[in-house]
């Protein structure tokens, strides 16, 4: 059964990142780093109370990734020699079907309709569809586990950055 | 500074739950039954190894909500008398500029394209969006807090369903 249908979604905002340059080919992009996030004046009433949230949920449209139109080929993350392959679904390429992305920043305070934060992997400009408070008992699944080639994969990354 | 910017979004599947009713008013509404999501054909080699995961980020389309075309008011969670407004990026109501939910449901198993799990809050013939492995490093914030009214609301429907 195909359910193929198409919906249409807004930016409500914008990811800012005025003063920190996009990284040269082979440097660390450091996520960790304070982000402005922009929201439209239109939406700035709703946002009265998310400054008691600790952090956010943030969705966003990943406008510079080009949109997979058939399957891309299921590989090893990274092409790691000892990995199996895996599908697009189980990686975070932004090459799938509809390029969302998620992230979940610590909210460090907000200025009026303008959300700064630490902690987002989004280049700057990007377009925001959506922020939500990080609701615990939603977002956090305690128990939960990751394959091997994961966990070798984020042990791999700490040590070239250590 | 208006970022307005209109993207299409595709479904890849839909949230079958062919023998569960829907709850009548006033029943409670089980979201650790059993669901099954079926993703489109097309999609299915991009499931490889997503069994692997315990958990699954879903983001879907809340085709029943009606988008908030300007933002909807500012109010007390559930309408509690004690509690004060919040804005709507504040809670979860589906009357947001784009009606998108998320879920983290566990995974218990797939079969070819279809993902069986349990966790998931949202209607049958809801449109999936995209399927995500649940990310520990990236979906799990340990030391995240969230406001008063929160944990009281949840504390109230603790009670109201023992």
């Amino acid at each position: 059964m195909v359910s193929k249908r198409w919906f249409r979604v807004q930016s409500i905002g914008t990811v800012q990142r005025d003063s920190v340059p996009i990284p040269a080919e082979g440097e660390f992009y450091d996520p960790w780093q304070e982000t402005t996030l922009e929201i439209d004046e239109r939406w700035s009433e709703g946002l009265i109370g998310i400054e008691e949230f600790s952090h956010l949920v943030v969705v966003f449209y990943l406008d510079r990734a080009r949109r997979a139109r058939k399957p891309p080929v299921a590989r090893a993350a990274e092409n790691q020699p000892e990995a199996r392959p895996v599908g697009f679904f189980a990686t975070r390429t932004p090459r799938r079907p509809n390029p969302i992305g998620l992230s979940y920043p610590r909210l460090l305070r907000r200025k009026g309709n303008r959300l700064i934060v630490s902690g987002i992997d989004a280049w700057p400009g990007t377009p925001i569809l959506d922020i939500k408070g990080y609701y615990t008992r939603d977002e956090q699944r305690i128990d939960a586990t990751v394959p091997d080639w994961l966990s070798s994969l984020w042990e791999r990354h700490d040590q070239e950055r250590s």
